[in-house]
């Protein structure tokens, strides 16, 4: 069995529950999830044992009723499961939500601490991070983010920064555990992180859950880099109504991103092609199905000029959600193998910002079958 | 060296000739051929040396009056090369072209007799078939296909059909030569012709160069499979205005390709998803430069449903030519190695339809990296 | 009230008559009608009173539940309605149907005496044509006509030319009625028809209702002839999977569309702009929500190259469906008014192929304003 | 013959002063004028009699050299005019210019002088404003603006501002003179400079010139409005690399945007659907010839759902350049009929925002009959 804490119970973790149950009671199939039921880990294996919220309407309530608030077929066995109380440390600042959490009534360290007795109580084998797109600032060093901590500097850590220092001790405690950080705060591509994660039995995969337009962005510019083709431009929009691109339009969270490597352009072509890749904009009555749109302009052999766009309608948390479906399994492998710190193979294909922090982008297309082969199956083409 | 012959000196053939030329002059850079100038066959040491055609306006005058036509910064420097008169054999039929062609004026036997006495002094290492699509049929056996060339049927063999036999011919007593079939009659996928390549000392690679919307789709096919989102519908059409799109309006041309294996989807899905996959009309402002959509219905995790759309402007002559320079260097390279017959690493990135006719169609990304290691290079990504 | 008889009970007429219920009672707007509820002859007036068709599966069946076939939300209170057996010609040939006629039983003449006969009992005010697309041959003269109905000659009628004639007939008898062809055999085109129709108190709208990417290609191009902008090629897909388009398969049908003016191009242009205007393929699982794709290139000012590309999802029935609504109620003014024959002012902006023949096609946004004018309302911008 | 003076030498009056030339030479045709040569004041009547801008590079040179930046096929006829200072006022703030302006080397009310004392040389009958888009503040009074000038507050007016009201004073002076303000600072829509155009014998037209995806997005919803459909949401992105974009990555600029009515979607849907209609980002590569992407959703008959997807390459310049050859002579026209302050019908099809400020957007195809009908021209469809 794989045991699964989940933290931040918005629209991925909703989709994850409700799409995880269907599975196991027959209802769906496997579509979405990229290793199917391949893995000696089976999806029928994975229990959601605990979920963390700081939206006040959502702490107390069962799992159920919240993952209906998300998906109108959400399946009755989920009531079991209540949602508890976590950390926000600011998370919501800007969002029409009432926040409330553990960090308005304790220190800092005392929040680790009642956390970490909390997942001693629940087993996790796996935390799924999906809270909301923070404002973060990475961390120098351990001493910094420790003194942090001991000092109760809420303005300086995210509620994800403060999640994988608890999951770390977490893991040391017990022997060993996973933590899927699925949102852009870095950890994975943290040293500070990854470092604390290797000393502490802790797996950690990140940053950042490769969906939407990017993956395909990917897999379409190493198609061009493979015919040589010179990539003049790249141009793509996401627009979406869901509480993400809402957070996006927070000016301070849209910095954070800048600490992520942005370099899968150059990564990939083997030059910095120009290129405005952002999502772009909140628009309430598209919710979760975002809007993409995407334009390469390239030249071709003998000077000639292409162009190529693409649209579509994607919708957004099912993306994420099945890859969840499969991180958890393989982050309960990688504990098994005691693969502590991070590891390459999976995110190489799972996230947008693959750590560690020197990696580099490889095309999904080959990163699918080495992640195949690190999980011991065999690569379906290669 | 690589010495070529040219077998159809339309818009492919004369882009193709036109951007070597560019090249050798430090004109234009190596944008559009896929393995650039890493092979040790360099792009500098490809020389056309021979040029056939069927078009009465077109033999008898030089190479560089011909692509005038189709590119009008053709170099002078394609003045040397005379176009000859190849076989037409019908394939000209319903285009608004006169053909000319060595069938009219002997037989089949006496033309094959003509083409490898010619070619014993012009010494092609390759040649390069870009001929019009042809309405064909492939043969039986050996015997079949030998009795209709002694029989003079002259309506049971296309231009193509009769040029591989008596390229297998000069290869023979030459003792090693190349032929690249990039146009969709079946050639590479044919038992027949596979033998007779093996026996003859010639490599044959083929079939239908793999430019346009299909090697992409491929892609985006590939991309979709590794998540295991489940197709429900492929829709994609071309429109252009070249004499390859004339040539498709034609019915019974475009009824030969049903004997190509049109399992792309089935290859790389597992399933045949229901497709519409077609070049669709002809619109000749369009010229060269066609327009492509395609249209992609899928369902994700927890049954959600995503839709892409990809629409282009896209090049037809230079993305294929591009590719020729690179095949005609690694045909040499497999002349060199004395591996005849035909090699699936090659055409699995290069074809369409890659032989032989067992062989299946895989990501083009890894296809890529394939061909890259059987050609001695690094791959890039694995 | 407005009394209907609808012909042909696919796809169409069933969403017509399912959305009609659900208007009445209130369980849905008026989305779709372009009128919506300002004509004088109410949406709740519009009674369906007969329906034909020659679907074995589903003569003598009620219109719930064939309604069901298309619409799974049909309202019960269509049982009331039982399909009738029409006349069938041939126009089901090569579709995988079991068809069964009038006229398989009876002579032409007989048919129109037996429909003739029924109509007089259902009295109803307008007729809906929304047959399955006929492989036709329009008539030269009122005598080739009735020799061919005298004669019994099956062959050469189209179950809409017999239909025609038939309520022609009854609105002699009864003093008026009107006729809605929704299909694209030629009707209000055909002077033969509409001299007829005139003398017999019947009004046409015709031809061929104006949905799909038509009327909104006709729209981008009257915007690009205000700007006078210079359009070099017009490119429009369409791809279905419902009974329309495997229809269109059908080589015969198709060449039947050479009798429409396709004069869209030159009307809104003033030139004949090169053009690839199709359906094109038939792919089931898109069913009756179409995929459509659009490009056009034109010359702005200073001799600039623009493009724009439109692609779409667009449920095809329920397009047309929509404007049947308000083309039975405009129907029923017309024959008020004894305006007999055709009414340009109502099928330029209802109809792709507005007849009578000599009219041109105008800027769809300007024929609303002329039918609301025609209709008696006030034009809503002019 | 209509004397004109350019406010602002950049892509746009370069555009338009190359193309007017070419016109002129018989080298081009009327592409992107949409009156064409109909109107009685003639294309070949339009002469350019001066230009001022503020940037230090340009100042000083003749319009030949400055044009030729930005089309390499400038004529040299344009070498007679050489570009004069203007007011910068601030607006070249954040962009990588160097600026220069009146406005250093003297008081507002002495720039005005010099101005007003030029242009009676010049003796120019219209303005045409195609200055960057500013960060401007509408005034509340004539007093307002008057005494901002009277005190120097150069930090308070834009150069739009300084230039209407020395055109004015001009105006006034000479006995008429029309001022088209092809950006969006607010001018026909402003009361106060609405009222003061009238007092003194200018016309102005305005504001913000219609290109670009806005007036296709007006047609489109029109189009939809006019079936009644029900529309969901409408985002559409623009992303370019002249510097009009880059100016508008300036978030003061940007802000500017509040004060105009964005109510072009509730003009024409009758309901303010949600929506997000934006230019969104800069990208240098794509430099005039900007990409366009915009998507609908809405509601049809019997609540099916459809979508469409506009995409585009647009050359962003020449688009408004074409209207200006129609502006400047009806600029001409208006003085002519002495119809001072602003005139609607023209307003209507040529602005994005048209003044005055209670008037509402109406579709762009009725608007353009109207305008032929202002200008005595037949209407070509009504």
């Amino acid at each position: 069995m794989v045991r699964v804490v989940v933290l931040g119970q918005g629209y991925v973790a909703s989709i994850f529950a409700s799409g995880l149950e269907k599975i196991k009671s027959g209802e769906l199939g496997y579509y979405g999830v990229p290793l199917a039921n391949e893995l000696p880990v089976k999806v029928e294996d994975v229990e959601i044992v605990g979920s963390y919220d700081v939206d006040s309407s959502k702490v107390g309530r069962d799992l159920y009723e919240v993952v209906r608030l998300y998906d109108g077929n959400a399946p009755e066995s989920l009531r079991s499961v209540v949602i508890r109380k976590g950390v926000h440390l600011g998370s919501l600042r800007n969002l029409p939500i009432q926040a409330t959490g553990l960090d308005d009534e304790m220190t800092l360290s005392e929040a680790v601490e009642r956390l970490v007795s909390e997942w001693k109580e629940l087993k996790p084998d796996v935390f799924v991070n999906v809270c909301t797109t923070e404002a973060f600032v990475p961390f120098e060093s351990r001493e910094e983010l420790e003194k942090a901590i001991a000092e109760n500097r809420k303005e300086r850590l995210t509620a994800t920064q403060l999640y994988v220092y608890a999951a770390a001790k977490y893991a040391k405690e017990v022997g060993g555990a996973a933590f899927v950080n699925a949102i852009p705060t870095l950890i994975a591509n943290d040293p500070v992180y990854v470092e604390l994660a290797r000393e502490s039995n802790l797996v950690v995969f990140g940053d950042d859950g490769a969906t939407g337009a990017t993956p395909l962005t990917a897999d379409i510019l190493s198609h061009l880099a493979q015919r040589n083709r010179y990539v003049l431009d790249v141009a793509q929009f996401n627009i979406g109504g869901n509480q993400d691109f809402l957070a996006l339009t927070d000016k301070e969270r849209n910095k954070s991103k800048e600490f992520t490597k942005s370099s899968i352009v150059e990564d990939l072509l083997g030059y910095n092609a120009p290129h405005y890749i952002k999502p772009t904009g909140f628009l309430e009555p598209l919710d979760d199905k975002k809007f993409i749109a995407m334009h390469i302009e390239y030249i071709s052999f003998n000077g000639a000029h292409d162009e190529i766009v693409i649209t579509g309608r994607i919708n957004d948390s099912p993306a994420l959600a099945g890859l969840l479906v499969d991180l958890v399994r393989l982050g309960k492998i990688a504990v098994e193998r005691r693969e502590f710190g991070t590891v390459y193979d999976v995110n190489a294909f799972y996230m947008k910002n693959p750590g560690p922090r020197e990696a580099k982008n490889i095309p999904r297309i080959i990163a699918h079958e080495k992640v195949r082969m690190w999980a011991g199956l065999k690569p379906r083409w290669l």
